[in-house]
């Protein structure tokens, strides 16, 4: 039981809770070593969403709400953190969602497929194939899912299966609180916010943005821009940080 | 299974063993996500030991050599990342060497100690009674132990605990990647280092330092300029990380 006048009360909650998810076979175990890391990085950046983030964020809205068949991948810790954030985002942008893990198994596939219904996501299924090129399990995806899609996002994906999907020429749309990660310099567009702030903007500005508007943002995107931005932010942080 | 071509494969092996401790019950689950915070912080100093952090290393040996009670406080990721070398650098520096959790259960702390003899640790044991100025089980420990100790090495510490043993008027040594946690800045002494880095190197200089050298250097420890060199490594990384 964390206390609750720990000053980090509300990060270990969250913690207790993925840890509960991995007891139930939802997360990984090194799912919960990622979040961590993503933790880390949320903290440089102040745990806020950032003004260049917000805009990232309009811009993937913008990518979605032009793609001819946008698919959202969902693995583990997507699934124990933001399940119902990721049902109102298909309603508003329409995106077919597929579960994809980088440590797959049959089983945690089907339960977080189960928890994700139960949030209310329609879940692409059917027989995986390998279809990307990667060694492994990694390469598998489903034909109507990934494979067909031209824009997907992919919240805290691994850098291998970024590179992977952008090499097929697929738009790649990230949220990772890590700019330097090879998944954060090899996407499309970069979200560098945290998952459950990231998802509610998105849907946010999937319902209100209109046609034109979102067929010049996805016209234009400053990737590198994004990710410059969260590094002068992250510098500032480190510089007051003895303030 | 981790592809051995994957960039990350040392990273991801880690996490693998740590996943498997945690399985054991070596690791609380919360334990792995810590792990990942750290491997963030890693990441920033360029994932090897600075310049500075060594001189800590240093500084740390020497308060260990003129400490009257030394002791070692090991926690479930401090065992399962490096039983080894704490049996090495309890040679080295004479200390004792006590188990004590963050998320404290009997059973864990069976497991650890189980753990640590395996390695040739001598471990302290006997009834933990709350001591620390601290709510809840935190504040548990031995008499023999941290209570009775002066001068304590205590590894990845959560930052409550860390003051209260401050405020007890002990010299805390603390080896942690984030240089702004409330640890690292309310020690007597922080290594910005990796755990499985920092501790051979503590052991190499309990062995190498003359009593005189070690009686200066724990005279005048100058824990903001370690801090502080911490940051301006990571600003380093962070502006040429775009390059």
């Amino acid at each position: 039981m964390i206390p609750e006048d720990h000053p980090r009360y509300r990060s270990l909650q969250v913690r207790e809770h993925l840890a509960r998810c991995a007891a139930e076979g939802i997360l990984s175990l090194e799912g919960l070593t990622a979040h961590g890391r993503g933790e880390a990085f949320d903290y440089l950046i102040g745990e806020k969403t950032m003004e260049s983030a917000l805009r990232a964020e309009r811009a993937a809205a913008a990518l979605l709400l032009c793609a001819e068949r946008p698919v959202i991948s969902v693995n583990g810790n997507t699934a124990a953190l933001a399940a119902g954030s990721i049902a109102l985002l298909q309603q508003a942008s329409n995106a077919a969602v597929e579960v994809n893990l980088f440590h797959r198994t049959e089983e945690r596939t089907r339960k977080i497929t189960t928890l994700l219904k139960h949030h209310g996501v329609r879940v692409e299924e059917g027989e995986a194939e390998k279809l990307l090129p990667l060694s492994h399990d990694r390469a598998l995806c489903l034909q109507s899912g990934i494979f067909a899609a031209d824009v997907i996002l992919v919240p805290l994906e691994d850098g291998d299966r970024c590179q992977a999907l952008r090499q097929m020429g697929k738009t790649v749309i990230t949220i990772d609180l890590n700019p330097l990660s090879r998944t954060a310099r090899s996407a499309s567009l970069t979200i560098v916010d945290e998952l459950t702030r990231a998802l509610p903007h998105i849907t946010t500005f999937c319902s209100t943005l209109g046609k034109k508007e979102a067929a010049l943002l996805a016209g234009t995107i400053y990737q590198n821009h994004f990710l410059e931005d969260a590094l002068v932010e992250m510098k500032k942080v480190l510089t007051h940080a003895l303030d």
